[in-house]
Protein backbone atom coordinates (compact mmCIF):
# COMPACT_ATOMS: atom_id res chain seq x y z
CA UNK A 1 0.00 0.00 0.00
CA UNK A 2 1.37 3.53 -1.29
CA UNK A 3 2.61 6.04 1.77
CA UNK A 4 0.58 8.86 1.79
CA UNK A 5 2.22 11.98 1.32
CA UNK A 6 1.47 15.13 3.44
CA UNK A 7 2.57 18.73 3.83
CA UNK A 8 4.46 20.32 6.38
CA UNK A 9 2.53 22.79 7.82
CA UNK A 10 4.12 26.08 7.08
CA UNK A 11 4.38 24.67 3.07
CA UNK A 12 0.43 24.83 2.94
CA UNK A 13 -1.55 28.36 2.25
CA UNK A 14 -4.35 29.75 3.35
CA UNK A 15 -5.74 29.70 -0.33
CA UNK A 16 -4.97 26.12 -0.11
CA UNK A 17 -7.01 25.44 2.78
CA UNK A 18 -9.94 27.33 1.48
CA UNK A 19 -10.12 25.90 -2.09
CA UNK A 20 -10.04 22.84 -0.11
CA UNK A 21 -13.23 23.96 1.51
CA UNK A 22 -15.05 24.88 -1.26
CA UNK A 23 -16.74 21.73 -2.05
CA UNK A 24 -20.05 20.24 -0.62
CA UNK A 25 -18.27 16.64 -0.72
CA UNK A 26 -15.06 17.93 1.32
CA UNK A 27 -17.00 20.46 3.38
CA UNK A 28 -19.14 16.77 4.56
CA UNK A 29 -15.50 14.76 5.12
CA UNK A 30 -14.39 17.15 7.39
CA UNK A 31 -17.77 17.75 8.90
CA UNK A 32 -17.52 14.30 9.94
CA UNK A 33 -14.05 14.76 11.29
CA UNK A 34 -15.04 17.31 13.60
CA UNK A 35 -17.31 14.93 15.59
CA UNK A 36 -14.33 11.78 15.23
CA UNK A 37 -10.83 11.41 16.42
CA UNK A 38 -10.22 8.77 13.35
CA UNK A 39 -12.04 7.23 10.64
CA UNK A 40 -12.15 5.53 7.88
CA UNK A 41 -12.60 6.21 4.35
CA UNK A 42 -15.57 4.28 3.97
CA UNK A 43 -16.86 5.81 6.85
CA UNK A 44 -16.69 9.65 5.28
CA UNK A 45 -17.50 8.83 1.89
CA UNK A 46 -21.44 9.18 2.01
CA UNK A 47 -21.31 5.77 -0.09
CA UNK A 48 -20.12 7.84 -3.11
CA UNK A 49 -17.98 5.30 -5.03
CA UNK A 50 -14.02 5.26 -4.44
CA UNK A 51 -13.19 6.92 -7.82
CA UNK A 52 -15.14 9.73 -7.23
CA UNK A 53 -14.14 10.47 -3.41
CA UNK A 54 -10.42 9.64 -3.48
CA UNK A 55 -9.85 12.85 -4.99
CA UNK A 56 -11.48 14.62 -2.78
CA UNK A 57 -9.34 12.86 0.26
CA UNK A 58 -6.25 14.28 -1.66
CA UNK A 59 -6.88 17.50 -1.99
CA UNK A 60 -7.74 17.62 1.63
CA UNK A 61 -4.83 16.28 2.67
CA UNK A 62 -2.46 18.60 0.12
CA UNK A 63 -4.17 21.58 1.78
CA UNK A 64 -3.61 20.33 4.80
CA UNK A 65 -6.33 19.97 6.81
CA UNK A 66 -6.45 15.63 6.89
CA UNK A 67 -3.80 13.37 7.81
CA UNK A 68 -4.20 9.63 5.98
CA UNK A 69 -2.28 6.72 7.47
CA UNK A 70 -2.72 3.36 6.27
CA UNK A 71 -4.35 0.56 8.88
CA UNK A 72 -4.14 -3.20 6.86
CA UNK A 73 -6.40 -2.50 3.87
CA UNK A 74 -7.85 0.69 5.27
CA UNK A 75 -7.33 4.32 5.38
CA UNK A 76 -7.89 5.89 8.54
CA UNK A 77 -8.66 10.08 8.22
CA UNK A 78 -8.20 12.59 11.14
CA UNK A 79 -8.51 16.31 10.81
CA UNK A 80 -4.96 17.55 11.79
CA UNK A 81 -6.64 20.15 14.11
CA UNK A 82 -3.65 20.80 16.84
CA UNK A 83 -1.09 21.80 13.78
CA UNK A 84 -3.92 23.80 11.59
CA UNK A 85 -4.87 25.63 15.22
CA UNK A 86 -1.24 26.65 15.41
CA UNK A 87 -0.83 28.21 12.31
CA UNK A 88 -4.05 29.57 11.50
CA UNK A 89 -5.65 30.41 15.22
CA UNK A 90 -9.64 30.20 15.32
CA UNK A 91 -10.09 28.94 11.96
CA UNK A 92 -11.14 25.52 12.14
CA UNK A 93 -13.39 26.22 14.96
CA UNK A 94 -15.39 29.39 12.58
CA UNK A 95 -14.98 26.66 9.96
CA UNK A 96 -16.74 23.74 12.27
CA UNK A 97 -19.38 26.24 12.79
CA UNK A 98 -20.15 27.32 9.80
CA UNK A 99 -20.23 23.42 8.40
CA UNK A 100 -22.98 23.07 11.36
CA UNK A 101 -25.35 25.61 10.92
CA UNK A 102 -25.08 24.99 6.51
CA UNK A 103 -25.87 21.55 7.84
CA UNK A 104 -28.36 22.66 9.96
CA UNK A 105 -30.36 24.41 7.39
CA UNK A 106 -29.66 22.32 4.73
CA UNK A 107 -31.70 19.79 6.91
CA UNK A 108 -34.32 22.54 7.85
CA UNK B 1 -23.89 52.00 -16.30
CA UNK B 2 -25.14 48.75 -15.43
CA UNK B 3 -26.65 48.00 -11.84
CA UNK B 4 -24.60 45.16 -9.90
CA UNK B 5 -26.81 42.32 -8.68
CA UNK B 6 -25.62 41.40 -4.74
CA UNK B 7 -27.03 37.98 -3.33
CA UNK B 8 -29.29 38.08 0.06
CA UNK B 9 -27.12 36.60 2.83
CA UNK B 10 -29.13 33.83 3.27
CA UNK B 11 -28.46 32.88 -0.42
CA UNK B 12 -25.24 32.51 0.01
CA UNK B 13 -23.37 29.81 1.13
CA UNK B 14 -19.96 29.02 2.67
CA UNK B 15 -18.34 26.85 0.15
CA UNK B 16 -18.81 29.66 -2.15
CA UNK B 17 -17.29 31.62 0.65
CA UNK B 18 -14.44 29.78 0.57
CA UNK B 19 -13.98 28.96 -3.10
CA UNK B 20 -13.86 33.42 -3.28
CA UNK B 21 -11.08 33.38 -0.68
CA UNK B 22 -8.96 30.35 -2.34
CA UNK B 23 -7.24 32.72 -5.24
CA UNK B 24 -4.76 35.09 -4.21
CA UNK B 25 -5.67 37.90 -5.80
CA UNK B 26 -9.34 38.05 -4.03
CA UNK B 27 -7.66 37.90 -1.06
CA UNK B 28 -5.40 40.35 -1.19
CA UNK B 29 -8.51 42.78 -2.16
CA UNK B 30 -10.23 41.44 0.42
CA UNK B 31 -6.92 42.33 2.59
CA UNK B 32 -7.06 45.65 1.08
CA UNK B 33 -10.56 45.97 2.39
CA UNK B 34 -10.15 44.73 5.96
CA UNK B 35 -8.30 47.90 6.27
CA UNK B 36 -10.63 50.79 4.45
CA UNK B 37 -14.44 51.83 4.30
CA UNK B 38 -14.52 51.91 0.66
CA UNK B 39 -12.37 51.28 -1.93
CA UNK B 40 -12.31 52.25 -5.62
CA UNK B 41 -11.27 48.68 -7.77
CA UNK B 42 -8.78 51.00 -9.10
CA UNK B 43 -7.15 51.28 -5.49
CA UNK B 44 -7.59 47.79 -5.11
CA UNK B 45 -6.58 46.00 -8.29
CA UNK B 46 -2.74 46.47 -7.65
CA UNK B 47 -2.47 47.38 -11.29
CA UNK B 48 -3.99 44.63 -12.78
CA UNK B 49 -5.64 44.68 -16.31
CA UNK B 50 -9.54 45.52 -16.10
CA UNK B 51 -10.05 42.34 -17.61
CA UNK B 52 -8.26 40.52 -15.31
CA UNK B 53 -9.53 41.66 -12.12
CA UNK B 54 -13.02 42.52 -13.02
CA UNK B 55 -13.84 38.16 -12.75
CA UNK B 56 -12.05 38.38 -9.60
CA UNK B 57 -14.78 41.51 -7.79
CA UNK B 58 -17.56 39.41 -9.60
CA UNK B 59 -16.91 36.42 -7.62
CA UNK B 60 -16.66 38.30 -4.47
CA UNK B 61 -19.44 39.85 -5.17
CA UNK B 62 -21.61 36.73 -5.89
CA UNK B 63 -19.99 35.38 -2.55
CA UNK B 64 -21.45 37.92 -0.96
CA UNK B 65 -18.24 39.49 0.32
CA UNK B 66 -18.01 42.50 -1.47
CA UNK B 67 -20.55 45.30 -2.17
CA UNK B 68 -19.86 47.25 -5.33
CA UNK B 69 -21.83 50.46 -5.75
CA UNK B 70 -21.61 53.02 -8.79
CA UNK B 71 -20.45 56.57 -7.83
CA UNK B 72 -19.65 58.64 -11.46
CA UNK B 73 -17.28 55.98 -13.71
CA UNK B 74 -15.93 54.65 -10.70
CA UNK B 75 -16.94 51.31 -8.86
CA UNK B 76 -16.86 51.51 -4.94
CA UNK B 77 -16.24 48.21 -3.05
CA UNK B 78 -16.89 47.59 0.74
CA UNK B 79 -17.12 44.28 2.54
CA UNK B 80 -20.35 43.61 4.05
CA UNK B 81 -18.73 42.97 7.11
CA UNK B 82 -21.60 43.79 9.31
CA UNK B 83 -23.74 41.24 7.39
CA UNK B 84 -21.23 38.33 6.90
CA UNK B 85 -20.77 38.64 10.96
CA UNK B 86 -24.20 38.04 11.04
CA UNK B 87 -24.19 34.68 8.81
CA UNK B 88 -20.87 33.02 10.00
CA UNK B 89 -19.97 34.41 12.70
CA UNK B 90 -16.53 34.74 13.47
CA UNK B 91 -15.42 34.17 10.05
CA UNK B 92 -14.28 37.23 9.07
CA UNK B 93 -12.17 37.84 12.21
CA UNK B 94 -10.20 34.38 11.04
CA UNK B 95 -9.98 34.89 7.83
CA UNK B 96 -8.28 38.56 8.23
CA UNK B 97 -5.69 37.11 11.00
CA UNK B 98 -4.82 34.43 8.48
CA UNK B 99 -4.83 36.92 5.56
CA UNK B 100 -2.36 39.14 7.36
CA UNK B 101 -0.14 36.54 8.85
CA UNK B 102 -0.09 35.00 4.78
CA UNK B 103 1.05 38.60 4.41
CA UNK B 104 3.53 38.60 6.72
CA UNK B 105 5.09 35.61 5.81
CA UNK B 106 5.21 36.59 2.39
CA UNK B 107 6.91 40.42 3.18
CA UNK B 108 9.50 38.03 5.57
Amino acid sequence: MRVMKHPAMHEISIEQVFYALSDPVRLEIVQKLCRTEEASCNALDGGRPKSSVSHHFRVLREAGLVWTRNEGVSHMNALRRRELDERFPGLLTVVEAAIFARAGANAA
